[in-house]
């Protein structure tokens, strides 16, 4: 059996994975390591999106829509509690001319199939640019 | 042993009472909810904070500043897994003449003294207004 070390290594490498699949406009790295009752939360959606079918449908409409050039993972942090882990990391990409910062949440669950996202949480890294001038 | 419909209540009962007092400038709810590897989003910070400690000292300088006049979770959902329960929720809240929406994650682990908080992320919650005209 693994060490917690061993754990928190291979689910960096499950999300970094999954991360350059993104970055290239392929959804399919989260959706294959999402679970059936993920929860998910970005800053484009008003509500949460529960279970994976909806996952799907959203990220089918994102499909070929991402591209970024360069990405770094910054300050991961793994929590190994039980049979999940808590991989928290800010997120660094360049794309567009733009840098866009991020935070970021994914509750890992070793499940059978083995390591499977229950929830995402993706925001946007503060702080928040100061108020236009009046 | 409660079941997993009594445990998702009680960390709602615990999370709302702790929200009532931070509604009312009192950060001391969630500190005594929070465990001691706990980490920590927010849409304010540049960084994550690590450990309690970190998270004391941040509170501390938020004492007081914050008032809400009423507040509202809406749409909570408690994903038991193990020993943990990640609890997911939009908070709708009102203070000062505005509204605020926020997406929030509370990663609760359960510890010998009870529920302790392990993983904060708040952020704001969706789609971000239309930029402003040129």
């Amino acid at each position: 059996m693994p060490d917690a070390t061993g754990d928190a290594d291979e689910i960096l490498a499950l999300e970094e994975r999954a991360l350059a699949r993104w970055c290239r406009g392929d959804p399919d790295g989260f959706l294959e390591l999402s679970a059936p009752d993920v929860v998910y939360f970005d800053p484009f959606r008003d509500r949460r999106v529960d279970g994976l079918p909806a996952l799907a449908a959203y990220y089918d409409g994102l499909r070929g829509t991402v591209s970024a050039e360069r990405w770094e993972i910054v300050r991961p942090s793994v929590q190994r509690v039980g049979v999940t882990a808590v991989l928290t990391f800010q997120l660094v990409s360049q794309g567009g001319g733009a840098e866009h910062r991020w935070n970021a949440t994914e509750v890992y669950r070793r499940d059978p199939a083995g390591w499977r996202i229950v929830h995402t949480h993706w925001s946007f890294t503060g702080p928040p640019p100061p108020p236009a001038p009046p």
